[in-house]
């Protein structure tokens, strides 16, 4: 990729295995999107779920039952290739992972598509404010937290965060920058006190990578996809599909356009 | 009512028929919601037209299938007793209205309260924008647009809104703060030209009372809560609930907090 390409170029590629590696830092104008496929059968409950659980699992769009192409935000691309690398689930457990799931998906199944902090990542870097993780090429760190999102049917799980570290005269403005983007994660959960949300030890993140926090740094927690990814754990479905971390479903909506202000 | 009772108080009163009136203006500080009860099979979909849609219906809370408390929003409350007038539409056509829904409310049913424009104009008061169908004591006026909703399974309906005359001069303020009230219509859809929306004539409202709109007043209109209505009305399902026009359920759920900034 040279940076150049539109997200209609770029899923081609992807849905040609031309691309395999994660999205992150691709059209970086344009939100990407966690990616969980339920049967109909689970669709009111996991769609309840995210809409009361809104910070962590943001709700982009909803496929109709056996629908494959997301009309709303990216429109022509198909929902079995246009991910990197898939997740194949099945009674909650990572069965495998593949690049097109066109042998899983059938007419029952329900498609939705949840934004990502990458939308807020890039509003930060473009207003001056570091983002750790990217600086240092890792995974941003998680951590499972204390807080019980609210449950829907089968589906439950504690809240997940991510952290970045945000120089002290700065957190003021990631504040108010990511406040604006409710459908990627919006305000932060909690400022400077991991220990109000159960995390013991920065340096050893549930999911992730550790990074540095320096001298006159803040950790600042914010609300992670991956709470969907456990409450569809907890279900135990017969078949779920997800996308694998970090390759995410590059959309065609402007990250600005998920602004609210 | 004397102004000063919680939303707890009132919804006491209302539940044993002590107030069967409007609730506008009752307890002005808390969000008042519509109630939309279907049948658990129209859920999913229902749902699925509301965060579609979310401008003319934000979800504040959608209780679990026979479930009567709304826990999150009006814990204690009743939702089977504590508006003062539901109204009973069977096949899309209105049945009858009353009081109480004990005898038509069953273990299959789903309620959904979704955001009212009460919240927002009770900001635009709090900050010296005139509401005129509150100083003209009239119903809002609302039209129907030739601008259709995004539909979902069964559910379809055209975008319904409301208008009120702003000076000139307070316009753009009326937009800044409406716009903060996500959960509760939003920014406005539409500014000062009637005939993008499809509205020929502002004196014969398609829903509701025609106001005055005055010599360097802009109309602006906003989404309405009674597209979901005309949504439930489009599906024709076998048996559905609402509250009748302007007797909303009142929550214990303070308007500030469904400020997004």
């Amino acid at each position: 990729m040279n940076g150049m390409e539109t997200p209609r170029e770029i899923r081609r590629k992807i849905a040609g295995a031309a691309w395999t590696k994660p999205t992150t830092g691709l059209a970086p104008a344009y939100a990407q999107a966690n990616l969980v496929i339920l049967d109909r059968r689970y669709a009111f409950d996991f769609l309840l779920f995210c809409v009361r659980n809104a910070k962590p699992c943001p709700v982009l769009e909803v496929l109709e039952p056996g629908a494959t192409e997301p009309r709303e935000t990216a429109p022509g691309a198909d929902i079995r290739t246009d991910v990197p690398l898939y997740r194949i689930w099945k009674d909650g457990q990572l069965e495998q992972e593949v690049s097109d799931i066109a042998a899983w998906f059938n007419g029952d199944m329900v498609s939705f598509l949840l934004g990502c902090s990458f939308t807020f990542e890039a509003a930060l870097l473009g207003a001056g404010v570091p983002v750790r993780n990217i600086e240092e090429g890792k995974n941003v760190s998680m951590y499972t937290t204390n807080r019980k999102c609210a449950p829907a049917g089968p589906f439950s799980a504690p809240l997940v965060v991510t952290m970045r570290p945000i120089p002290n005269d700065l957190v003021m403005r990631a504040i108010r920058i990511t406040s604006r983007y409710s459908l990627a994660h919006g305000a932060p959960i909690q400022v400077g006190d991991p220990k109000t949300l159960g995390i013991r030890d920065l340096d050893h993140p549930d999911f992730g990578d550790p990074v540095t926090v320096k001298d006159g740094e803040i950790p600042v927690f914010w609300a992670c996809g991956v709470t969907s990814s456990l409450a569809v754990l907890s279900a135990k479905p017969e078949l779920c599909i997800t996308h694998a971390p970090g390759h995410m479903f590059i959309t065609d909506v402007l990250n600005e356009t998920l602004a609210t202000l």
